[in-house]
């Protein structure tokens, strides 16, 4: 199985399909986001890279505050819009129809129709190059109450969006089980 | 459609499942990562939050080098093996039988049956407090020969995990396409 070697370049998969939310000039503004994971988890934290001239970048600096919501793949029209369009120019919170709502924060503007949202203080920004990687903690988790199996929210009704490209540029959903965690290893101890 | 609030906690999906490699005193090992995302294009970077304790950060450390593995679904097994037992006590690229391969940096260890490798330079380390935030720079990328379709690399072929919590701690593959990238979008212009 010989390797091809692809040159240094941003390849890697799985990858999500985030909006990051942030009041721009008080308006909330939404943008599409693959670059991000989790930071730390005491205190959680969450990193989003994000192009320098992007609108958003401009209201999280502002206010130092954002939110991650995780969308549904019921989704997808309203995520890649959010990723073609500037909302210096448009606002796109009324052409995708979202509903917003604020948490404790007050500045970090979340997607109500988007099943889980993350809300989000600035705790560190590191500028690497074309990104600024901003580094939030996580200060708040929704969910939306239709996604709970009984007293736990649940990964099958919450449904979330993947990016993924080559052969395309395309979103795709969760695939089936292939092995339980914590389990399927202990066959190699 | 009510919200429930779940309290400040890591809780987002999609997350990958990627095996993180680095030589320590001078063996390759490896250990399973979900907490990982990309961090820059120009210079292509990734990040990949790692416990303090982690016998694999110091093997980072030394050489501040290491690897990003994306293994396919049919390694859930050696994926969860990674994530359960640590380098320290064990030899666990014996016991899971891979193949190592090292590139220009000399001191990354990759992992020949993963079907995508990242050979990265440590550009930044971010203590955010029980996790080290690694930033590297993504130096190459090796991509298996078999998951090629024509003259690109095809996603359907490196058939990536993913790793899910709620209702239970499992590994997903990728799951249908729902829609077309930079196009479904245009619909709401």
């Amino acid at each position: 199985m010989e390797k091809v070697k692809l040159g240094p370049q941003t390849f890697v998969f799985p990858m999500p399909a985030f909006l990051i939310g942030a009041d721009v000039e008080k308006r909330a503004n939404f943008m599409t986001a693959a670059w991000s994971g989790i930071a730390c988890s005491e205190p959680p934290m969450i990193s989003v890279a994000i192009r320098h001239p992007r609108y958003t970048l401009k209201g999280i600096e502002e206010n130092m505050t954002f939110s991650v919501n995780v969308p549904s793949v019921d989704q997808a029209k309203e995520v890649d819009y959010c990723g073609i369009v500037s909302g210096a120019k448009t606002d796109k919170t009324m052409v995708c129809k979202f509903k917003v709502f604020y948490g404790k924060l007050k500045t970090a503007p979340m997607v109500q129709q988007c099943p889980v949202n993350l809300e989000c203080k600035v705790e560190h920004t590191l500028d690497l190059g074309s990104h600024v990687l901003v580094i939030g903690k996580i200060e708040e988790v929704y969910v939306s109450g239709s996604c709970f199996t009984g007293e736990h929210p649940d990964v099958n009704k919450i449904r979330p969006l993947l990016w993924t490209t080559m052969p395309a540029n395309v979103y795709q959903g969760l695939g089936d089980v292939v092995a339980k965690a914590f389990k399927v290893g202990l066959e190699l101890k």
